[in-house]
């Protein structure tokens, strides 16, 4: 370990979520204590953390003062907004990089980013007025997506085209706010590879996870995906390529189509991320305290896993129905203490693990 | 669940040491806040609880204040002064029940306890007095361990006894505190069996673990320990009959001498215990868990093991030479957050992790 975080030190987290409280336990467990800023009261981590405060992040001096307390900052949130992280780093360092976030915020720079690497996108367009709007459609046709370039997530800023006529009101329903028209991609299925980079470079993965969604939210993820070894391959090279090209440090969860021509980055998250949540239960060192270890300087986990998992999230009134999770000794229970169970809110998730297989 | 405890509830730990910190980070992972009460400052559990109480177990007032803050209470640690436990049962729930904690808290109780159940245990005599220095002597003869009947822990409270003319020796250092003399038990090697009882009196216990000592603290635990398969069968049975004889609910350890002629009991922990922490990344379910389960009303888990597991103990200034665990990617480090590293201080524990045999 080269300067890594010292016993004691406090690691600053923006966002209080779920996230946010699992990356709190996993710094507690390496002896740091965490600090969250978070402007919704009561947020999950509050629960397990040292410190909580609660401030918009246009508080310059709640964001001093936090920057003040803590040794390095990072987040569970990759929409802070520019002016809060433009402050923050003159006081202290924040990882992943800004270069990350400003990629994946906006899906116009992802995808290009990822072009520019060579990577497999899905076809797409950028659309700011009436005019790209036309060309759009006429260059990636229909059935296809429109989604906001920015803050879309769990389904939300989006829209699906059927026809090539649907475009006018599918703009209008998004607020005619920029967007990105993206074409349809006939894939068999979708997975997710959690990689880590650390502060020396070193890149690991874990194995891929098998993902379904349901109503546009994470349902499922099973780890190991059905792939061959080839696709798991290129799946872990094409992210690693993704890590080092941002020179990023800390977790990342890359989303890949699976198609008969290969592979087709859907999107990344700079963070640790939910299709990741399997690792808690099916590997030694898990992604929340990989996160940890690659911001604070330690050496990182090998992604090896022990145990299969079928990860389930557990969202709105599903928490109202633990009871044959609870039953089952194979089930990891894993809840975000919060208070109200809305539809659409993701309340848990279980990990059901049997014997490793391949 | 007949009548669990409900989502967001509060449980209250007596004690804030790395048990109650792990008590409250396994709360939390079923949804529940925890409100940690603690003479010390800056405990451990501090980091990774929703609230603590500062005050020692004589302030009434702080101790009726933290019980009415709670839906139940349940404890690390098992000296808890019965003045103040009187008080809190009166308000709300204490669980495990008062009689495991004064069964185990008293070496002479603890021992007429176990032999009632027809347990086997270490010969043995009480002292009280000079009169019964003699006649304990007499009948235990020497090499034997004179220990304090009372709080006594790794290793504290006790002198060995290599001839009977070293009596009296040993009883001035103990202070002359209530005492009882063990002989001693020519023993192959120590293991432990952490058991678990539920509200509707379902037992379960993990496969029994071996212990080493270093300077009377645990070193490591390895799980599975060695033992025949009637010895393991042994083992789980008289801790179920333990269990069930104290109408127990949460998790005990039990700590048995394996011999030529069976198993003997030497002690009994009416808490988490630290020969269980290798149950954390072993098992699906570990012991912090399943205590928070068994006074929750929850079901329990079943105990089983999915890997191997070496547990080893960071005592004091080991904190420091993290370096190689760090680099093991089967290495799982659970850190305490305490500030002082001072000779023979817990501060945290390893568990490495390989492919389940047996």
């Amino acid at each position: 370990m080269s300067n890594p975080l010292k016993q004691g030190a406090v690691i600053g987290i923006l966002g209080g979520g779920q996230l946010g409280r699992m990356l709190s336990m996993a710094a507690a467990r390496l002896g740091f204590k965490t600090h969250v800023f978070e402007p919704g009261a009561n947020p999950p981590a509050q629960d397990v953390c040292h410190q909580v405060t609660t401030a918009p992040y246009t508080d310059v001096a709640a964001l001093e003062k936090f920057a003040k307390s803590v040794d390095l900052i990072t987040f569970e949130f990759e929409n802070v907004p520019a002016d809060a992280l433009d402050l923050l780093e003159t006081l202290r360092p924040v990882l992943p990089q800004r270069r990350a976030l400003a990629t994946s915020q906006d899906r116009i720079v992802e995808k290009e980013f990822l072009s520019d690497l060579g990577i497999d996108v899905a076809p797409f367009a950028n659309v700011e007025n009436s005019d790209d709007l036309a060309r759009a459609v006429e260059r990636v046709g229909a059935p296809s997506i429109l989604k906001t370039r920015r803050f879309g997530y769990d389904g939300k800023g989006q829209y699906r085209l059927k026809s090539r006529d649907q475009a006018q009101q599918a703009w209008s329903e998004l607020g005619q706010e920029p967007c990105v028209l993206e074409g349809f991609v006939d894939f068999s299925h979708e997975v997710s590879v959690i990689g880590a980079r650390s502060q020396s470079g070193e890149v690991v993965c874990y194995d891929p996870g098998q993902n379904v969604h349901k109503n546009g939210i994470l349902d499922t993820t099973t780890a190991p995906a059905k792939m061959v070894g080839s696709q798991r391959m290129d799946a872990v090279l094409l992210t690693g390529k993704i890590l080092n090209a941002l020179d990023y440090v800390g977790v990342m969860g890359v989303e890949l189509f699976v198609t008969p021509k290969g592979l087709i980055v859907n999107e990344i998250a700079p963070r640790v991320h939910n299709s990741g949540h399997w690792t808690q239960d099916g590997c030694a060192i898990d992604q929340f305290e990989q996160h940890i270890r690659a911001v604070a300087g330690w050496p990182l986990g090998d992604g090896s896993r022990h145990s299969n998992v079928l990860m389930t999230n557990l969202i709105g009134e599903d928490i109202f129905a633990l009871e044959d999770a609870a039953q089952d000794p194979d089930v990891c229970i894993h809840l975000y203490g919060k208070a109200e169970a809305k539809a659409g809110r993701k309340m848990g998730h279980t990990n059901k693990i049997s014997p490793r297989t391949n």
